[in-house]
């Protein structure tokens, strides 16, 4: 029995799934489908818009919209997360596809499925050597600097669509720009500003009047989920009727996404591969933190490492079934959260939709005018744009600050890849500077006790040959030298030294840089009769000082217990 | 008077040749001669040997013996430490000649001109950034990981010299390597293996025969150092007298270096200057190591940010007088330390005895066989490879033991700046991940008092509705996820809980992204019915988190200046 039960959780951890079917009740199905159409109401605008985005085909983004969400049910650890296309690994995969070195080998829909593959992979990976942890390393900073440089690039990418204008391609010529700006076309603006104001008033204004008539709360949510079906139907039914000459989407395949193998050429997955380690990372990231959002709210749990799994086996089904790079969308798994869903079924019957609508519906997104996508995207993207946060984080941390900044100005300078890259740098130094100037306290003894105490903030009794250090952390590379200086200021300022004594109540663990430094240092004490001791070192720092012969090296300093019984040796209290 | 002295103070700090000079005295001038002449003896092989390593004309080493010193020896702080050209950069300086982008560009010698201006720059504007604490972050393991791999990149450079071979192309063509092995000039050979032979004679044996004759010990010094010159002086007359034909170093232009600005191509600039990057900071970080070793001999001390202005300026004279870059030399300054150097006036004298061997011999050094120069060369690098350190390093911290693995190998497969940079990025990352697990407390009362300790090392009250937590380290990005997940395990545990104390005695510091993730937890504790309270928080962590509304999205949460008031008012002890 125990034996089963263990197997069951094993399962359960593998495949989360099971864990909630188990207790799986009517009344949840029911949440789950109400969350799950609205959901899908939703991803049919998003799946085209961010294709399109991407500068792919629509099909790539309605496609990532079916297969990936209903492996991410099985394998995923959040219950509420809807994984599709999102729009910042669009503007990521929009910038691998635009890179010299990958539009160079043309067959962009094939370099897309190779990131979709390939970004699945490097998850696997991760999951294997269990790097779920990872997500650390990537500091709120830089990822909100990175977020509001990536929605600048996107608003940037989308404001020619909304003027009905093509990508220009002037440079500094100003004449050509004054031409180019020539061609906006009105019937297109027209219905990008139209597409916003529609989008805008589905917002909280149309909320609060539903409310104010009385309408029940599900009844509102369904309605103003509608915005964007609504606004593109509106439009696309505007430009047939008003016979509008605009930019639409084209031809969309229709029927079921065929499994494709069509990534095979290794030499563009050598290109992407940087690429696709950040699509990885970033898909990740964002997705984890928005998963645990809304996990907190229900005290559900995310697993980091399981969810490397999940994410990476859904990329890898967008590979296969034609699909661009998923990730958990944020706005959209929050309707899906407060339309109420309880599990991945609202997911799982969002995907049998998207299907239902590729198969019947695909001929109908034709005539879809990209300028009412383009207001899609904008409505969505503008309110990640952060700057005024960059202020907030500058003032409570000058050092997350300038990685903020930097992270920003990276990414619409240099890039996207480098811009993050800057900002876990500045982030990893700024970091590795605070800790370089660990705590370290002269102590005394608290006259009439045992007890041991910071000079500087209790009347203690010191002694002219002995000097008491407590370091308050642990010892390595990025913090020896700090150390050594005070130790050396130390010694200048207490001519009579015999003896320091160094107190390890706080230190778990010794470098190898910080043990052949504190050999230097009990070296260069030697030449200068001066001892040097341990106290208090904790177990596991000792036993790793014992492989050492540093201990050896000491003497005739010694390690004590107690920092009493060295106080007590070495003043010749016994 | 005051005044004067504090201008004075000022001034040894930034001419800190000023210091000694004043109190310089007859002995210490003796002393200096002589290590001066010792030095200068070994200077003018090395110089010649170190050139011809890094691909360059014989007179780049010698100039770089002359100015570089000298203007080392008025800015720089250690006393001891002779600056000149070093194997290691040698080789750095070979690795970017070689690189196809540098080679493309033409005239190595203007490029290697450029690599001293440049690094003198890099460290004078580090300097300006008070980097010098620069030098932590630069691991020992990775040091010696780097050492050993460039060391064995210069044995695989000079063996082919050893033998009297041209440098091979030969690739992978395996018949090729008969051919090109059949083209061993014997006569090279023979030698290159009698040049170390007497190399090594004149280390331990000679030393242990002079001593067992009596003769006294400065003698002994002076005479095993003139090992490498009387080696290169037999080698060039057996040449001569033999009529050997061996590749020789050829024409050494005579005369003073002339000051030079052929450095100006801005194209050439930008290439070189990422390798320009690694050669300044690996010739500061060696240069501080070994002028470290020394100082601490003598209980002298070494500025680090004064040494970046001491190389910086000795590395751009480098350059105007057309030298190769300099470093200080590990077994160079050995020797001038234990000849009984004093101050830097032994290296003032040996710059001036290298100035006359320029100007009168430089037609010596033309007939200098390659073959005895790779055999000096050959004897100072293999005992820098320690292969053996790394089972060392790996035996006493895995982690560490790993980095200088991977930087030997990086910088054997991929470069040397490849080596270094992956050396550093697994250093930080396990210094990351070791930090990224802080010690954390359960703590609970002392029955009678107001201590709390850890629950696990002592007999404490605690209370169903209220968890003590003390949190042993700055709350930052790289822990904030560990002492998440440790809460809400512990809240698992305890059913009845109503009240989380964070005791925050050790804390520092908490980045935005701690911050954060700490207004989450709170967020999603309020909806579980917990409060949060934070006890004895230091006054310039409370500083900052005044500056956001943390304390008041807390609320009904409170913070308490002692753990007791908080245990006391949440117990209703009051």
């Amino acid at each position: 029995m125990l034996h089963t039960e263990s197997n069951y959780s094993r399962l359960t951890q593998f495949l989360p799934v099971v864990g909630w079917l188990k207790t799986y009740t009517r009344q949840e199905f029911n949440s789950d489908v109400f969350a799950g159409v609205i959901t899908a109401i939703l991803l049919v605008p998003q799946g085209i818009a961010y294709a399109i985005l991407a500068g792919l085909p629509p099909q790539l983004g309605l496609y990532a919209s079916i297969l990936p969400p209903v492996l991410y049910a099985l394998f995923g650890t959040s219950r509420t997360l809807s994984v599709g296309p999102v729009s910042i690994a669009a503007i990521m995969i929009a910038s691998a596809l635009n890179a010299p070195e990958i539009s160079a080998l043309g067959r962009p829909v094939q370099s897309a499925l190779i990131l979709s593959a390939e970004s699945g992979i490097i998850m696997l990976v991760m999951a294997m050597l269990r790097m779920g942890g990872l997500v650390n390393f990537i500091s709120h900073p830089v990822l909100t600097g990175f977020t509001s440089g990536a929605a600048l690039l996107i608003i940037g990418s989308q404001l020619p669509q909304l003027f009905g204008l093509k990508t220009p391609s002037c440079g500094i010529d100003t004449a050509c720009y004054s031409q180019y700006l020539s061609g906006i076309v009105p019937a297109a603006l027209a219905i990008g500003l139209v597409a916003i104001g529609l989008l805008l008033f589905f917002g909280k204004p149309l909320v609060l009047i539903l409310k104010k008539i009385g309408m029940e709360v599900y009844l509102i949510t369904a309605i103003s989920k509608c915005g964007p079906l609504l606004t593109i139907i509106a439009a696309t039914v505007a430009v047939d009727y008003l016979d509008l000459h605009v930019a639409t989407v084209g031809n969309v395949p229709s029927g079921f996404p065929e499994l494709t193998f069509d990534f095979l050429p290794l030499e563009k997955w050598y290109a992407l591969l940087p690429f696709s380690a950040f699509i990885a990372l970033i898909a990740y990231v964002e997705s984890v933190a928005i998963a645990k959002v809304t996990a907190n709210f229900r005290g559900e749990k995310i697993s980091p490492n399981q969810e490397l799994i999940g994410l990476g086996i859904a990329n890898i089904s967008a590979a296969v079934s034609g699909g661009m790079p998923v990730a958990g969308g944020f706005s959209r798994t929050m309707v899906n959260f407060s339309a109420g869903a309880r599990t991945q079924m609202a997911m799982l019957i969002a995907a049998a939709i998207l299907a239902l609508a590729v198969i019947f519906f695909s001929p109908w997104f034709e005539n879809i005018p990209k300028a009412a996508l383009a207001g899609i995207i904008l409505v969505a993207i503008v309110p990640l744009v952060k700057l005024k946060n960059i202020a907030h984080t500058w003032r409570y941390d000058r050092g997350d600050g300038i990685a903020e900044l930097a992270t920003l100005l990276g990414v619409l300078v240099y890039g996207i890849e480098e811009g993050i890259t800057l900002g876990i740098i500045l982030t990893v130094m700024s970091h590795l500077r605070k800790t370089s100037q660990p705590h370290i306290a002269v102590v005394g003894r608290i006259p009439g006790t045992s007890h041991y105490r910071n000079i500087k903030r209790h009347s203690v009794e010191t002694w002219p040959h002995l000097l008491l250090l407590r370091i308050d952390e642990s010892i390595t590379f990025a913090n020896i030298n700090y150390i050594e200086e005070f130790i050396n200021v130390e010694i200048r300022r207490q001519p009579g030294l015999k003896h320091i004594v160094l107190i390890f109540t706080s230190i778990s663990d010794i470098d190898t840089t910080a043990l052949e430094m504190l050999e230097n240092l009990n070296h260069s004490l030697q030449s200068a009769n001066i001892t040097l001791h341990i106290s208090e070192a904790k177990g596991p720092v000792l036993d790793k000082l014992e492989k050492t012969d540093f201990i050896k090296q000491l003497q005739p300093g010694k390690t004590f217990f107690h920092t009493e019984d060295a106080v007590r040796e070495l003043c010749g209290l016994n």
